[in-house]
């Protein structure tokens, strides 16, 4: 199992962490949310179509927990067929026999299945305008806290994975604002990143404040603050794996601000996002906050499925938090990339074929 | 602690129910929801006066967790003011350090906190038309299952409470529908027996099918079909204590239609519950399921507060879960009854000094 993680960072956190976590409970929760930045045509291909990328955030919470989504009639793909990373993900969790919530914290859509509720609105597009109110902010940093806290006395590792389509882009806008040299990955091998720095460029021009409330509010998404909140909280209650990439890095950015127990706390992701030569994802966390960045890879190359092999070659190499959810299980049941290969392979030939 | 308890029904199970659960990990779901039937005037007493019953739910959910209420200026109360039975379910949950989640099972106020979305719509007043449609029983099990096997996953003991104003009157339509002898009990001490049975008969005529689903649909609330199908999942999973009186009775007859494991499931009340001359409350879960009865004096005849005393003289007996909360939280710490009086003294005094 272990040889197939990379450990960045304080390695011997990150040993601790695995330790400590192994012999303990898990819960995956997932954090659905949205901002109208995804509607600039370019920025995502998570979504068949421009219209359908709002069904994306419910219809993966609605695949991990049936096998099947009820808001749309397919699984989440991009416009060429290539399959949601939540497929991923719920080959992870049924491994391993992990439980896992949906917290809806401002999808556009609702999902069919039961979720936690936080009362939070979707981001606006922040090419144009604010995102939202610093209240909202205030409010997704409490009512984060909240859940968080409850969630993490149940277990001993809370993961937190998100779907937040365009989300890349407004981590990009906040990671800038806090004045970190990002350079974020994307769902697309070519990676669109004129696009997204003329986006960045634009929003940043309207930042006129120094409070990080007021800036997550400005360019960011409610997804953020949010999951912040739940970290800042459940961290000192239990282990926290942040389970994702970019965004994640966003969320610990905004979770320095307000605190949070880095000892307490790892991010957990794939290696098709800390090996991205487009990115900086590792030197990234390590200049945000002292905490371990443990990557898997999930050995996808190896696939007899172009669908599956696509993961290996740069379209959605993180989402839904595969890398987490795939750390979790492997930590847990102590199966090996190629077993986890062999699973995945078992899921897919169940939804294509 | 054992000496405040009384066990009836299959004595083993409850005391192997007992041994079981003690050393391990208690989560309390609280389940709020509505029935218009809580609107007949002379029905309930949940709430200051008949415009504010509706926020009794949210608002007890809100004290739980915040300690005050965000919907309404103070905790819910009776109109010459005794407080809600959810001050000795704070006070338990708070003294044992158990979690808690709030999960909206059609309340009609959504309550100010993060919150489980089961997205269903509050119960139609009985003594005048069908509380729900079939497929909204459907959903209500369905979702139920979903949550139940969910949250018992991530506990050894899944207690389960409620507030529903005015729900004795459909748990005792729904009990007489399945040909069960019940006698409910009531919030108020001169239980309005002969308003009850009105409201009963005239609803037990549009009864006009022997289906489970079809009955509840048509003489019960929303919060019986969905608590019932949490027990039916969580029971495969964990022990499971039903936290209540008589609405507990008809979700028992419910779920015994649908199917529960026995073996892992017991109710908890209090003995103003158990000892209710006018109700027959022992004899008539005997009747419905071979699981046993635990029952707690909370104590509060010895209360030097006229509010905390009126629980012993059957003011709102039970509620919230109150009975369950403290049984668990006795179980757990280890704590007496003189012990928990001082507990829910101190927070009288917080609230009302």
């Amino acid at each position: 199992m272990l040889e197939d993680f990379e450990l960045y960072g304080n390695v011997n956190r990150a040993q601790n962490f695995i330790d400590f976590i192994k012999p303990g409970r898990f819960l995956f929760s997932f954090v659905i949310s949205y901002t109208e930045t995804s509607e600039i045509p370019g920025i995502t291909f998570a979504g068949a179509d421009r219209d359908s990328i709002q069904f994306t955030p419910p219809a993966d919470a609605e695949y991990l927990h049936y096998g099947y989504c009820k808001t749309i009639d397919k699984i989440p793909m991009t416009p060429d067929g290539k399959p949601t990373p939540g497929l991923l993900t719920k080959t992870a969790l049924e491994s391993a026999s992990i439980s896992h919530l949906t917290i809806n914290a401002g999808s556009k859509v609702t999902p069919q299945l039961p979720f936690i509720e936080s009362g939070l609105p979707f981001g606006k597009n922040i090419s144009i305008q604010d995102a939202m109110t610093d209240s909202i902010v205030s409010h997704a940093v409490e009512y984060g806290q909240i859940i968080g806290r409850s969630l993490a006395s149940l277990t001993d590792c809370l993961i937190i994975g998100e779907c937040i389509p365009g989300g890349t882009t407004t981590a990009l806008a906040l990671l800038k604002a806090f004045d970190y040299d990002a350079k974020v990955s994307s769902s697309i091998p070519d990676n669109p990143v004129e696009l997204k720095n003329q986006i960045v460029t634009s929003a940043l021009q309207r930042v006129n404040s120094e409070h990080p409330y007021s800036i997550v509010a400005q360019i960011g998404d409610p997804m953020i603050p949010f999951v912040a909140g739940m970290l800042s909280s459940a961290s000192s209650v239990s282990k926290v794996m942040l389970a994702g990439g970019t965004q994640m890095a966003a969320v610990l950015a905004f979770a320095s601000k307000i605190g949070f127990n880095e000892e307490s706390t790892a991010i957990g992701t794939t290696s098709y996002i800390t090996n991205d030569k487009s990115a900086n994802f590792k030197e990234l966390v390590q200049n945000i906050a002292d905490i371990p960045v443990l990557s898997v890879d999930p050995g996808m190359k190896n696939s007899e499925f172009s669908g599956l092999k696509a993961f290996s070659e740069g379209f959605a190499k993180e989402g839904v938090g595969a890398g987490g959810a795939i750390i979790s299980s492997m930590i847990k049941t102590g199966n090996n990339s190629a077993k986890f290969l062999e699973l995945a392979e078992k899921e897919y030939r169940r939804l294509f074929t």
